[in-house]
């Protein structure tokens, strides 16, 4: 079974706002009915089955009407301030005077439009996206679904294939390790020699970001999950022919998809990888936010 | 880079016509232009690009006139006779007296048309289907096929997850070591103790047939690679009600799925696992190609 | 915790002697006595805290008088008869007379003479050496012991050292899939094509026997598994000079040890691996000899 | 083959003392005199056979003699100030007046008066033990030596066993995924909740510190990595009465091993595990210490 997630919590008499997201905000707030508290939910995809005790609103107003908490997803919101959401949400002084007061966002990643708004409104904002346990426990979903990417974008197989790696932050360690596991040979580029000592140990080869290129004509396929420009043109041109060029970092990316594409190469950009595995993912999540409302809660209560 | 298939047969003169098939089929035909042989093509997914050295023709016909070898694939011909390919080729003795003489069949299997019209022919028929070795080097892809199968249609990762494993003969084995890589905790059902034992020493817990329905409560996934009814009403009832169900066998397969979708349970019928990695598993299935027609020409001199 | 051995068996008023044998037989001794037998015990290291249950006598005869059933261990028999035990026991007529009738000896193996006496005397024997799943059960106890052996007897490290392994039996594939996880690069030496081919499905490189001599010059170490002359004097004169060579086969062995010493390699026959592990192996043992007993109990009954 | 160490080093000219030490010191100074430098070596175990341009001294003020480079070894000095040799070195003023001026001192660790001595001497004192890139590059020898301590000591397999392991640095990781990759059940115990979701990406169950006495109760072994009393007899006590306790801290350690053993416990200092592979290590170790000179050459141009 997939890690337990036993809510030690109970919070009878709380209302909480579930605003926006994917599949995971629907683990979230089906986790959240499990402390007592009261939980609404609007803007994310409803199961045809329902969530049982999740009551679904038909505005974000109707959510957040003297709601305690509001939950948002983890994408940035976009430039005019909208959430990521299936209906346009704008957290702003308008939607979040309708809270109880006191009352706390609790977000992935906030911008500049929704703390402001908040402040104003003396509304406290948390945010988790940048939670390196979070991050690390949705790590196997992330890598799962790069996987599948791959499996999907290529016609040899994972197995004996020789991979190059850019990056070895949370997500291109443990990539790098998947891939090992699978057989796959490995070679990781990186800028910090203490990541490539432990890409070392892990049982990869390594290369500096400056013999990335001279590395590249033995690479079957190179991944890169670092939102920097390393995988450039003079990298690619170094590919064999048909080699996948795939790139698994936020936008704005770190590879050079157009010009690799120019030179006939598949180039992938893996996008929302963090939706795979929603239960998993959305239970990790939710283990972040429960500890967050459980201190506000005991800090409200002194 | 991927194994490698040095070329090290000198076919010049030889004619060689390959029909029908899918992707691997154009990894075939590509390799066996690499020995001098004059190769045709018919029947099977033609790239954009084409395929150095290999023509394309436009009838099964124009592919058999005096060629010395024809290669079909590995499923089983339709009942029907017509074997698997984008364009209907049933491999008689009209197409088949076209070829020279003497001349060699080789395919994955044959049926009794085709087995028939070849004797009377004194046209040889070579099958490798079931060679355990070819079946062994396309393991590791049928295995990514199946993770990335398993990848789409579940809402919780492999790692940590619990998944019970089926069957345990060359696909069935990897499969479990596989998902061990990747973090699964894996429960092994097999018949033969020699099976179970192996399965233990890689790391897999392991029941019999008949203790299968009793852990089949824990499973989050049930994976089979049995062609024989296993995973039956009575085991499929045991499990939780959101576990996965999957049949990885060929047809007629070993799985009630249409039972496990009556229960609301997820129920995946794994088709053309052996699609995957086309330059991969065309390249494992011309080395037994290959060294078959290496044979017969050898004994031609002689 | 380590594999679980619930003794299912109730077998009160019958005796079991446990004659010779190592650590593994207290062990077998103490599973015994949880049947609810009668277990005597000679000819094996005695703990010094004792074994609750377990009668230790002071002769073989008293080991053997009336009892239904004798224990003896899995290495060959001497060649003057005597079986591998502390104190001199050679199962003869005259040993083994003083048992009950019926009664049944449960040994690794036997030789010609304990088969002629035991037949004379209608005593049955039981020989579970060659129990493959027994064999495969033991597989991790045995690749720890020579990972162990590996370890003591080399200055460089297994991980990312070149590693040849011969023979891809139960201990030689279980070998080689060990040290891959270790990190090491194998390369598989066999003659069978579906061990090369299981061998490359696992991540290894391999070699037929006759390719060997030629990927010796870069191997760090080279174990054979295989009690045949294969790693011979022209195999050993291609491995670099510091290269470890190990034979890990049964006597007489595979390996030229003599050979490799004089040129001034490390050379280590790896002996009684089967000893590592004694509660594990012991244990797996225990549920070979166990169903032996019990499919005799129920035969005697009906 | 093993990680390669290309000296692209040239430092004709150049005198390096190699002062104490154990085997790793052979393949560092071996190492040394690919560079084009003279190399003298004292109080460090010599082979029979010698080292390729090495010259054994036959005191420690021979090997300083106007040498530009004094190497001292990894461990820390005892409080007499005397470092880690065959023989009794104390590198103060008296020793290290002999050097050339400038000269530096390159160390695993220095002392007050080693520190205090180079001062006065102008001579630079560069420590790398706690570099951590070289410390990740010798985790597979340790890990590997702490798996045959770990072996050596217990009567069941690694493979399937419950072990514990106490720290998620460096080495605590390395080894709880080595561990896992033998086919062990692994339950890391860690203050720190991001090295704790590591943890539980790599495959481990996970528990606070607080937690580890309650889990303690199934381990068949515990490993600690923590120079911290974090195994305490609060700990222990809740252990099986077989599990083994193992210590991999440095001094003074972490562990209460004089309890675990009054408890009839097997309790293990798994104590120089930085002497396993010593040509693996030296040749990291060489490739810190080769950097270091370097540096210091080209400023000394300049």
């Amino acid at each position: 079974m997939t890690q337990s997630h036993p809510n030690e919590h109970r919070w009878p008499g709380v209302t909480i706002a579930v605003l926006g997201g994917d599949e995971r905000e629907q683990e979230i707030a089906r986790l959240a009915t499990l402390t007592g508290a009261n939980v609404r939910a609007f803007g994310f995809p409803w199961p045809s089955c329902g969530i049982d005790g999740v009551d679904l609103v038909d505005s974000a107003e109707a959510a957040c009407r003297d709601a305690d908490f509001v939950l948002m997803p983890i994408p940035l919101p976009q430039t005019d301030g909208s959430i990521f959401s299936t209906e346009k949400i704008v957290p702003r002084a308008e939607l979040l005077s309708l809270l109880k007061t006191p009352a706390n966002i609790i977000t992935g990643v906030s911008d500049d439009g929704m703390r402001t708004a908040a402040e104003s409104l003396s509304i406290g904002v948390h945010e988790y996206e940048h939670d390196q346990s979070l991050m690390l426990l949705r790590g196997p979903a992330i890598v799962e679904a790069a996987l599948k990417t791959i499996i999907e974008n290529t016609r040899i197989t994972i197995h004996m294939a020789s991979i190059g790696v850019v990056g070895q932050g949370n997500i291109g360690s443990l990539l790098a390790r998947t891939l090992i596991a699978l057989g796959a040979r490995v070679t990781v580029a990186a800028r910090n020699p203490i990541q490539r000592a432990a890409a070392y140990a892990a049982g990869a080869e390594t290369v500096t970001i400056d013999e990335l290129a001279s590395a590249a004509k033995n690479l079957d396929m190179i991944l890169s999950t670092v939102p920097a420009p390393i995988v450039t043109p003079a990298v690619i041109d170094e590919l064999p022919p048909t080699a996948l060029v795939m790139d698994l970092s936020a936008p704005p990316g770190g590879v050079d998809l157009d010009y690799a594409k120019s030179t006939g190469r598949p180039a992938i950009w893996a996008r929302a990888l963090g939706r795979r595995a929603p239960i998993t993912v959305g239970g990790s999540q939710w283990s972040g936010i429960s500890k967050i409302i459980d201190t506000i809660l005991r800090e409200q209560k002194t």
